[in-house]
């Protein structure tokens, strides 16, 4: 068999090649909305989203434009056979706080610290991302014991428990006064989590901090202006993956090293999935995306 | 006279000319703590201000380092004379409304729109320079009559009355649905005017937009960070008018055409100022700043 | 008549409204290859031209896709009748000085000087959009005495005939030795303008300055790399006007009195074009782009 | 002993605590300048060079102002005794090639490619540096075999020997024809060295490539300006060490493991350093800078 005409690589600018294992953005950006058009996907107002309002996910086969579909020829650097794949299933994840940290954000000068509250897979794809960009210290917050292991593994320097601890003591203890340049909100409790933050960067010496809001959450957030005023910072929401060359990067990144592995918590088989979504068919100029497993 | 050996003018790096116009900011950063050697003088850790910490201001002379001096040499291709004074004296409240869009928020793209909340000296700077910068659209909001006729008169396309008019109904209208790329907070009641900001955005066709604050108030604000996920926006504090060349930009910018003047509502001589400091002995490394009038 | 299902108004989100005037972008980007998904469209990878590579322009109607199609309703603020058309078919050249200046150079900050080098289209629209961009001086270099006499009438403050005087005695003394923040080669010599512009970045006091290198010339350029590193300087090249947002703010940067129509030479009907390409059909998705007269 | 008055440690916003490691920038800008007070010490108009145009280096003891002076608190995360001075006699070198590529050339986006020319302290640095940002590969071209060994010391995925190998050929080879979105030169020979660069990029898949010029040279590069048009590439030039929270990040990142140490090449004792300049006195508010060994 082979890829259909249309079934364009953006690796390599041909057809895909049989075999070439590829990943699929979730969300399906229209590409002519204002949004769209002016390079911004994430916030395409027709948006569809696989496995979500289409189809897609929990299946052997999935139908999806080649544009949406990136090649995973890059983790072969550092992974083969099913770990490739885990590896793989784990480059959506991680370009959400990829997006976050690098294109909302503007990234981290190397040296600097920053903190993580929440160590869910966002927040876990977070820390490990900010390690292998030059952080100083990672610090994350996080209530389960688990996660705050899993925390460890993938590279946080310290790890706090907020029902035990004091979030603003132990964040000026372990960078010795001086703070974070990023504080990432991904708990979902932001209610709580950011006038925390707020009072951290009250009294740390690192002015020019960012905030940057990941989980989504309907609370609304008594925050305090005057924070951002007199230490010159900023908050930030962040949405979505795609665009901004964040896919094509994260598969490199992980390629070279970034391993994200760590977070997989369970393996199953498509037939322990739930009844969900099953299969759709596929044409020559779309690209299958194997699941993983 | 001449001027002292380190009375070095930054405009032509030579000491200063006898008879040089000049202004001096009003913030003293010390140049030696963390923020001011990182090139942060805003936020000077040993900040003296200028007729608050320490005497200015008021005064026919005034002492002050050379190099918090700036030259009002610039001013001289539109104006003359006293005019050249009174337009240097409005180089402050320039600068800080020009180093929160500039600096802080990036500046805007012209052809888009902004809001300015509040027609104060710094509400009324920002309509001024923005409508200088390419915005499409200056919105202002302000309960004030006398205030919205001057708002206009430094260039507000549209003047809302917030006491009698629907705030994003009257915004969404002027913009055609659109937005604005920008909306300023100087109004000193965030806590209702940011919360009016983000039912706007949240409904605007604009993504991408910036919330500036600027107007100090020690009021927790209601913030809705979905807002800011969704729409790809953000919160931004400002404080300050000095580093950065604000103060030789904006000095340029009003020899260029920007015209402050119409914000002076009234003119004192010294002798009615109430009985504030008076004047400071001057030495020869120190330049004198002639008080306008 | 009305507009089909798909051809939506990015403006508005919904189907175009019969005889709303509009403009369609000249390169068609595919909108899949991996510039285009990037947010790159002007670096498109299967780059199409209206009017060179496909058929277009000069033509009562066009046929284009809707996503290439932006409303020029904004222009309505400031023109009406045929002066619309004449400004409408002014956004181009403008969206590609526009371009450059704001997305490749990141813009000037207002008070800034600027430095034109040739008076053509392009060089034309650069000065006009600086100036309503706040650039303090906007000096230009043109030897046609034709097309100085326009730049003054779009802006200029300064006019330099290079084949008569010297261009860095000329531009350092109009800068009173300052320089420029950015410096735009569109003569199409660069080889020789280029390193004049660098003999006056290395005498002016200005650092950070950029040259922006707009027009394509297939010569090499004796470049002087330490002029960049001891001025902090840095040369940028740009291609095209498509994506980040560069028409609709163009649109509305003339609707709100960026005024393009003195950069107009001579107006012809379509008789007296040349015998070019002529009309294409019409279908009920694609958008009719009215030519001008 | 105590530490004058004045003598601040910007770590601690306090006195420097007697036996504190410590390291001075090599840079004495004045501070009040325009360059300097707007926030570009590297440009400073009256720059002195500690060892160079004033005394220093190569002595016990060294005076110089507190505010060029930095704690190496930091390294104690991993260094302890001589190690430490060893690591921190190289964050000079290092926070060369940190301004360039973080200040100047705005960093790299996780799992993008670099290309670095040259192997010498600064190109090691680069090298090392752009590893611990997440560089996908990083690969160097220099003659010296030596050097090249060196140069995977620290972290380099490909080595290029220039007088064997065909430059533009290996790079798209090691990265599968994408080619690099920053290339430095630091070899002193970049009017051979850009052009092949250039070549390169012209060639390659990514667009939105950075040339970054850190070597001086005199000669003039015969540069290809179409290059950056096609491919929205740019020249910057860097020089110095100084500002933008160079020294303290630097200082953090190689006590969170940057680790510098493998281009050491020979360590000697001041003994074995020939006749050049010798120790000055100290006073209570300047800071002794213990020389490494």
């Amino acid at each position: 068999k082979e890829a259909g005409e249309e079934a364009i690589n953006k690796r390599t600018k041909k057809r895909f090649e049989p075999g070439e294992p590829v990943m699929a953005e979730e969300m399906l950006w229209c590409g002519y909305c204002k949004p769209c058009v002016d390079g911004f996907p994430n916030h395409c107002e027709n948006l569809q989203e696989l496995g979500f309002s289409v189809p897609g996910s929990f299946a052997q086969y999935l139908k999806v434009d080649a544009k949406y579909v990136w090649s995973l020829y890059e983790l072969t650097r550092k992974f083969e056979g099913e770990e490739l794949f885990l590896a793989g299933s784990l480059v959506e994840p991680a370009s959400v706080a990829y997006n976050g940290i690098v294109n909302r954000a503007g990234g981290i000068h190397p040296g600097q610290n920053a903190v993580v509250v929440g160590a869910g897979p966002i927040g876990l794809s977070a820390v490990n991302i900010l390690k292998h960009m030059g952080a100083a210290r990672v610090i994350v917050s996080e209530p389960s014991s688990v996660r705050r292991e899993c925390a460890k593994k993938v590279g946080a320097d310290y790890v706090i428990d907020p029902m035990k601890e004091d979030f603003k003591e132990a964040v000026l203890t372990y960078t010795e006064g001086m703070g974070a340049a990023l504080y990432i909100e991904t708990s979902g409790v932001g209610d709580i989590v950011i006038p925390q933050i707020e009072d951290v960067i009250w009294e740390a010496r690192e002015i020019n901090s960012t905030v940057l809001v990941i989980a989504r959450a309907p609370k609304k957030v008594p925050m305090n202006p005057e924070v951002y005023q007199v230490r010159r910072a900023r908050i930030i929401g962040t949405q979505g993956h795609s665009g901004h060359g964040v896919f094509p990067n994260v598969i490199a990144f992980m390629g070279a090293g970034l391993d994200m592995r760590p977070i997989i918590s369970k393996k199953i088989t498509l037939d322990e999935v739930p009844e969900y979504i099953k299969l759709l068919q596929t044409d020559k100029n779309q690209v299958k995306v194997t699941a993983l497993i």
